[in-house]
């Protein structure tokens, strides 16, 4: 049964699983690994999975695109959960093999800039070799084509390798955000620490229409958390943008913003609202004044009275 | 009784109970000249006449502050028409008197900007009067106190005067701009040439405080008529604006444009949606893209099904 | 010789002479009184007076409007002080006049609605009679034609009258605000605590164009301190705006505004950088980061090297 | 000597190579295929090289993220030309191979979006590979690694292998922009159609600081062509922003522009002025009224006289 199963951007040994196994509602499913972002969310669109986690924003590279991207213009899924998952590599290797030994070094080509000074200082003349994942990185170390793979220290059990240096990340503070998806269905209730996130087309390249976007934010007092420009696939300068701003589709400021950004725009998609990681509402900023729920129930009756010559 | 009467600035024969007289529901009405703005607004106020009507803008002198000053801060009591008067003055003087004779003029001070250049050219010598009213001129012309009166043509009879010149204006196009007020009503339906009023308080004087206000009206595509700054009494730099936009309250863009206001002002006060003097529908330039009811209506739509998880 | 006398909005034992003698270059001046905004003006646009004092502001009424189109639209004068004198009126009577007595009361327009309050509560059947000045209304009632005058208690003396009541005003805070203009020449040194005060066209009535006018001073972090409309004479809904902003012209910060308003604007008018009154350097509040002249010479030396190859 | 070569995003065969070949000034050069991003604009640095060539933008995929932090934050280099490549892939394969009897396709992690439905449709049980670049895939395919590549059709005579089919691309219009880097010198004179690159970091997440920095440019009227977030490897929510807008840094509005960039971020790099592919003096739409050089140099004689006394 469909609502069984949880999907993750595979193979088992990845960061990604580890972030899924984070998540309470992930103790009670059934974990399956998948090569790609597509596959994994296809699952999901077809019903042979109730979710999927998959990594959507890197602190030293930036967005992964491809989730971006598939989130965007797919089969509609919507956001539920975010995961957020210090990232420090391992350099595993052949139970023996030693630093001097090491000639090659292979990992997904996100992780070779979150290693490259680690490298450059400890292993000037290793060779790089992409490989499809960290943990696919690992399997090709195991069956010696490679002499060590940067991966999630949780890998090397899997693989019957041993982490040789840990705690490797070239940024302080490197962080993977996962998203947990799932079908499009009502979002949960507000914690008071949430963000709302949307895909947003601008339909010609009027100068100011990026301005015009982020004042439907502004003049109602809602924070933005991320900005993405990515192309549309309609040739260089036409970009559509990903967008996360701080709160929840029910408070009436996010609301009114998503209504304007929806008549302004060709096209938008409210991609769902959902808990900030590691944020409860105590540790939200405050908003601008008069952008609460309540200002906005005020000026609506105020603005009934003035209809009924009351005002 | 009470709806059977108009009161307006008087005394008889000045420009306000000319401009009163073009309004077709004044046909059937006592029309009730009164000494003052306040006066006038206060006849509304306390039940004794129906409707009042008042000079709000002149095309050469600006607001009429008064007016203005009385809808923001007096009972309160809304606009519901108004009416546009080209503005041109008689020199009105007593039967034989030639124009060598004039050694003092008089007229309303705000009369007087208006024909500073005409009596600079024509009558360097004459001396200026101020008087309470153009009408109270002509009648002081009438006893003797002064040479000539500039006042509106249709004056000299009530006064048994005669029009030496006509037709003097120092600028073209110069108008006076009249509103009819009534006790606060539901405002009448809109026609599609529109405008809506309202009276606003800054909260305090924070920089930007006038850029917030007017993005209210831009974000949602409501175009500015008129802003005018008024001081609010509290001191130098303490000021609240009178704000004239197109449109009708019940327009969608500016509903919600005046809860804007109504959230991030400490006061607001709505003064009347009514029909633009002069205009008709087709006269009306088109709004923004995405700002017409049927835009509104189309996001709402879409926020609700966004809500039920089909968005 | 023109440099010993300064003009004022007379007559004498006005408010504005007050002003006036609070500045210590009065002191050495020949102080000559005229009877219209006007008439001061001239007297130092044909050079003969080396500057004049006129009201230009009132806590309670609002611009004086025929001093801001004066320097707007009349010959070029710049403004190089200004004053801010608190208003409270005396009731001045003839010698042995009671309150009881009182039938008829007046003062200049402006002073009406300063004691509309206090004529209601406490003369509430007195009739008002407007007069060209406060003194000029004093001089009324020492001909018996009035039987008060609302004045400033230093005009009793003028005119034989005594102070019956004092302390007269509406509002708490009343001031009026004059400027001491001359004709053009270079602006004083700043002081840390100035102003500057434009007049400004808007080139045609195309929404947005007072945002943009805002925007011109937002961006660079100068802050408003008034703005006002006033009506260009060409028909009811073309305005300039009479604007002052914190700062000198010799900031850069101001300087580069003022230009981009000279860009989009069809015309501008500098019209001075003077002392803000009543205040210090010390009570002027910090300009947004990256505003200083210490800042725009910092990123012209960048631009500089960039446009070297040394960026 | 190092003016003698051309540095590109290897091997040959690519793209890259293409692209490089369509630019007069690299009809003279050595050009030298290096195997990263970093290597190729390091040889630049040490000198090695007098330009390079690297992709920095796909209409499909987005930015080239490594070319976008290389240039951010590496030693600096600068822009001087870029280039515009309609992107089509040819289907490489040993010479003898249907299309039934491909099981495995490789291509460059970039090329897999810009083929997915085209393998979708024709070849959907075909299994993906990735390879270090297109042409390594070709030498795979050489090998016997894998039965096909995707890549130029130009890379099949280069390793022995025929188009098996040409004019594979999923999107319309589907091109890559590549740019020209050099160390930072003096940019080439404007020619009318140009623009300027800049890498922005913000100071703090203070809301609304992307607002700020677009409204530097927009109130000069200068248009922004691509914007683009990228993270600051401080952790997630901190970015900084690479932005090419309209005109050069000879143009007063850009500079204006960016001395307003310099002074309220905490730092901005400078990125290069250089003609916009594809485009001359006559294809570029007009810039908002006040904004050419004639208009600040209008300004600026303005308030010079201004500063004189003579505005």
């Amino acid at each position: 049964m469909s609502s069984s199963r949880f999907t993750y951007l595979g193979p088992e040994g990845t960061f990604t699983e580890a972030a899924l196994r984070t998540l309470p509602e992930a103790a009670t499913r059934e974990l399956v690994p998948m090569v790609s972002v597509p596959a994994v969310l296809d699952a999901v669109r077809s019903g042979e999975a109730a979710g999927a986690l998959v990594p959507i924003e890197n602190s030293v590279e930036g967005a992964v695109t491809t989730t971006l991207d598939e989130l965007a213009v797919g089969e509609p899924l919507m956001i539920y959960r975010e995961v957020l998952l210090p990232i420090a590599f391992a350099l595993l290797v052949r139970p023996g093999t030693e630093l001097s030994g090491i000639k090659t070094v292979t990992g997904h080509p996100v992780a070779q800039p979150q290693v490259r000074k680690w490298l450059a200082d400890r292993l000037p003349d290793a060779e790089w070799e992409s490989s499809a994942s960290n943990a696919d990185g690992a399997r090709r170390v195991q069956e010696g084509q490679v002499d060590g793979a940067f991966a999630g220290e949780f890998a090397a059990a899997v693989y019957g390798l041993e982490p040789l240096v840990t705690g490797i990340h070239d940024a302080q503070n490197a962080q993977t955000r996962f998203v947990l998806v799932g079908l499009p269905a009502r979002p949960a209730a507000p914690t008071g620490a949430d963000k709302t996130s949307v895909a947003i087309w601008l339909g010609d390249d009027h100068p100011g229409a990026l301005m015009e976007l982020l004042q439907e934010y502004a003049v109602r007092g809602v924070n933005l958390i991320r900005i993405e420009s990515r192309p549309t696939g309609e040739g260089i300068g036409r970009y559509c943008f990903s967008v996360d701003c701080e709160g929840h589709i029910t408070d009436r400021r996010v609301s009114e913003a998503l209504m304007g950004l929806k008549r302004i725009c060709p096209a938008v998609r409210f991609l769902g609202s959902y808990p900030r990681a590691g944020m409860t509402a105590a540790d939200v900023r405050d908003t601008r004044p008069g952008t609460s729920d309540a200002d906005f129930v005020t000026a609506a009756d105020w603005l009934n009275r003035c209809l009924d010559g009351r005002g």
